[in-house]
């Protein structure tokens, strides 16, 4: 299995376990981690979700599968956000080694961040011919001020672990072997307070971007789609695919 | 009196003194803070309002005054953050010590901040089976990036005034000793300025989130009485009422 | 010539070119400023603008010049900023010595901004009896958090790169002899990578707060026409013309 489920106490880890890709996700990967959210959801026993890698947390969307996806309705990638953006329970990540992509952007739904001090967060959609997606065209600048965001998106360099947190764009960073035990603990200290406060505390805090967050989304997903078949991402495609085949 | 008002120049200070209880906050001194803003912006020869504790800012809701009050109408707590939100003239805060709850909400209304390095801001809102409020759920996250904002929020964690200020919660964090001196040169400072400038500032500053903010804090007071009559916060309440009755 | 224009490969690049006035802005300049920023947009060639000046960026608006204009219709400065705001390709901005005013407030609307650690970035606005414009009344505390901005618009105090860079406020602050190498390493970057997604990416990043800076500008706009009307800021504008004249 490419995405372990397990549960300790009243904290579900989700866990990407792909080493040999650097976690790079499928559209199974994706499936597998919305069934483990609304698992988590539904079950009252469970009051954090931990989202963790390995040594990385993820290379992002897996290039060949991404390029293989019959162009037919919502991805599950799609599907996924979806479930992450509204969840009622809070999300702890630990991020280690590289986020990249929607490895980056999905932290943005995430409500506490651990980050190794040497991460290395990208957001590389303009390299790739492609735009931002997640509502991070709306949701970085938020985070991070547009002067850090909009030099981040429209460049695609790399961000560290140390950086990010000095910016806000993950909560702390500490090094990198004391990641998993500190989001743990964040987790655990979490799962402790009452449940009904935190949901309807997390749900407060969402319902003051929620619209605009809804508007940038929707903005992004039919300019994602446009530039995906367009001329510069295909041609980046192709020499990617015809590189690495 | 346990709320002073002292005018010099043109600056008008309220100072909270209630030391023995660490300037907890009852409705009579939510009254006299109304009271003394309202005299401020009657007063012409006003034209800054510096908002100060002693060694301690306030630790919050006297959880005793809290419980007594009869639940009809908005409180007295309602009105005083209503005349602040809306303030039209600078208001400078000098905080020292404790800034539980409210302490620390309230600041997000104020203009300009001065902090102790050693200060300890603290919004243990889920704590007590309760949620954010004074517009938190929205300003927090706006202030200081949704990273941090959630953390504290979820978790009521303290926040030192020396982070405070790094994050942006605060505009200025200094000695101990050095806080009331410099809050006081701020608020001379911004007296000396053209007064018509300043309101005028400060409306169109207010206006950019007034829509926000109100949205806001209307979901959080439905949301803060439900929790407040409910099983989570009644429970805590009995248990910290019976323990230091 | 105050504004030079010159092509370098992708990159056009706008001078402020006034030394002798600390690169104060006329009418004559903010025409050319525009006219320039069209060019750009026209010319398929140029993928990037870099906004520069010399030993200073800007000292503002000319006050001469400004107290000069016939009030009719929009001024040259707003037809600038008009321009600058919808502009869809990158605008890096290389700022050294003085920013103020509009130095100060158009940064908010360039994408990348590479500042000397010594610059002087400075928003008098109430000094002089007016009030924030170019969309800062709402886009500087969504940069920098709300504690700083209203110190920052309120008081007018300077702030240096090395701060501005701190709060978010400038992309960047590096020593002042690296700032124009650093501007044009950032600004040949964003020119080597697809023009597409460059300018999709910056669409979505404008679009996520264009209705929102609309408002405030539009509420700037009328209360700025009205202060410079005013009692404080013509008092204030005799008395700095008697001075210098």
């Amino acid at each position: 299995m490419t995405v372990s489920v397990t549960r300790e106490g009243a904290v579900l880890t989700l866990r990407l376990d792909r080493p040999e890709k650097k976690n790079a996700l499928t559209q199974a990967m994706y499936r597998a981690l919305s069934e483990g959210l609304r698992t988590a959801e539904a079950d009252p026993e469970v009051r954090v979700v931990l989202l963790a890698g390995g040594m990385d947390f993820t290379a992002g969307n897996d290039i060949a599968d991404f390029a293989a996806r019959k162009e037919e309705g919502p991805s599950e990638a799609f599907h996924f956000l979806e479930t992450l953006v509204g969840f009622a329970k809070p999300v702890v990540a630990a991020v280690r080694g590289h986020a990249v992509g929607i490895g980056t952007t999905l932290l943005l739904h995430c409500d506490v961040v651990v980050a190794s001090e040497a991460a290395r967060l990208m957001m590389p959609f303009t390299k790739l011919g492609l735009v931002p997606e997640a509502g991070s065209s709306m949701l970085l600048a938020r985070r991070v001020g547009a002067a850090r965001a909009r030099w981040w998106l429209l460049s695609g360099t790399p961000i560290s672990g140390h950086e990010a947190a000095e910016a806000g764009l993950v909560t702390r960073a500490v090094p990198d072997d004391a990641v998993e035990e500190e989001a743990r603990a964040v987790a655990q200290l979490l799962a402790a307070l009452p449940p009904g406060s935190m949901a309807e505390t997390k749900r407060l805090v969402l319902a003051a971007e929620k619209e605009a967050l809804e508007t940038a989304m929707r903005a992004e997903r039919e300019s994602f789609g446009r530039m995906l078949r367009g001329e510069e991402a295909q041609a980046i495609f192709r020499e990617f695919l015809n590189r690495s085949g």
